[in-house]
């Protein structure tokens, strides 16, 4: 149903993912902390029921093993004909598989399904040393991103 | 429960608030296209119900006008421990009414939201000439946005 290079997969994530090492994977993006399998199955669950959060992840086919992962989310708004803004996070390919175009895959993927989706734009904040690599994806830098942390 | 200039409010938003002309104001952010009264109501309802989505209204309570708006949805992560990251959205306050710190108190209320539903971060994205704004309510520029429209 994708693009993708031989031997891998993009598909929604499932509970046993995380005996597949998903959150190894995203450690690489990130302080992941403790997430217990219960609280993982939880997590998982709940996108999947949810009605707008899709979590994405390639499984390297031959090691059954997570080797990326990405999030997407649908906010719904009242603007633009109570329209949809899709939002992309926790984008993350292991570093030995990278140079492959998985990243890619994956970030298409995700703005694919948020156009089936209806959404009238996509939008993720990256780092600086990363603009590149979303720009090859086709997006456009825009705006600012603030933040506060507490 | 929130410092606010005498004479305002805010508060969730609710059903009636359309006839209060909120869509009015969220014109001022950018294209509102039609919202009917029942996709109105619906998506105020949604969002009451929902567990992530806080639209939060400034009504001037002389005139019993919807003056500013701003919405806050939460996003759960398995990152940091399952911690969830607070997106503030479509804030905007009536250009006759600026100049009073109703932004600042709008953005300061979605923000001590955001801290006591236990995000570790409030992110939002905005205009270049919007940064200084965002900067006196406590805010720091980081990391880049990306985007791509259909
Ligand atoms: C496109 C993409 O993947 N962006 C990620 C974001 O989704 C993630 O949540 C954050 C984690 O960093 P933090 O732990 O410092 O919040 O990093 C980047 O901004
Ligand atoms: C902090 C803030 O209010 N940011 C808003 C965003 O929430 C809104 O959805 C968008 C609408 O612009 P658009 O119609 O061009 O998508 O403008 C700004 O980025």
């Amino acid at each position: 149903t994708c693009d993708i290079a031989e031997g891998f997969e993009i598909r929604q994530a499932v509970p046993r993912d995380y005996y597949k090492k998903h959150l190894e994977v995203l450690a690489q993006l990130t302080d992941v902390g403790i997430v217990s399998h219960k609280q993982y199955v939880n997590f998982v669950t709940f996108a999947t029921l949810s009605q707008n959060t899709y979590v994405a992840v390639i499984e390297h086919l031959p090691s059954k093993k997570i080797i990326g992962s990405a999030t997407l989310f649908v906010e719904k708004k009242l603007i633009h004909s109570c329209s949809s803004c899709g939002h992309i996070e926790d984008v993350v390919v292991d570093s030995t598989y990278r140079g492959k175009g998985l990243g890619k895959s994956l970030v298409h993927h995700l703005v694919g399904k948020a156009r089936l989706l209806g959404c009238y734009k996509v939008i993720l904040d990256c780092a600086e040393k990363n603009v590149k690599f979303y720009e090859k994806c086709g997006m456009k830098q825009k705006e600012k991103k603030m933040e506060v942390r507490f």
